[in-house]
């Protein structure tokens, strides 16, 4: 009998600790995006990784890539239930973020 | 007069969006501890990716190096307050890895 070793912050973090992921997660919070919608509230992302992150989130079942029928076809993504439970994280990270990171704007 | 960008989800990336740091600093949340002890509490970790790790982590303000003067000199890793403050970010993230990634162990 093998007792398999499962420690949640290491199998969350192979998930989304990476550099854009937690930035993309909360764009999409407040409702479904085009491709070209989240890359203009993500200045500085180029398209190729957007778009491998987009990939990599929708392989792990925290986005949905939803195609709308229409002419021509509409792709949007969207958080799964999984990726909006990601709310609380992205949260504690945004204020942690702006206590501890946040200079004011220099003029 | 330039009004820089922020946003603290981006910039918390930056600094623990990266497969080992979240675990890193979950492990010493309950206190300072040696390199060899962290080692223990994360057996995959190599040596090298952990020493990385945590100079990474001190460069950021996270992480504490404390040198004890004794002899032979032991050194001990332990959160900064900043550090200390991650624990609700860590907390969420082993929240959702427990509801959505955690499948019962196999026998």
């Amino acid at each position: 009998m093998v007792q398999r070793y499962f420690c949640p912050v290491t199998a969350t973090s192979r998930l989304i600790a990476k550099k854009w992921h937690p930035v993309i997660i909360e764009r999409l919070t407040n409702g479904p995006k085009r491709f070209s919608e989240i890359k203009v509230l993500i200045p500085r992302i180029s398209s190729k990784v957007l778009s491998e992150s987009l990939s990599d989130l929708e392989t792990s079942g925290i986005v949905r890539r939803v195609v709308e029928p229409s002419r021509p076809v509409r792709i949007r993504y969207s958080l799964t239930e999984k990726g909006g439970n990601l709310e609380d994280v992205i949260e504690t990270m945004k204020a942690w973020g702006n206590r501890w990171l946040h200079s004011p704007a220099k003029s």
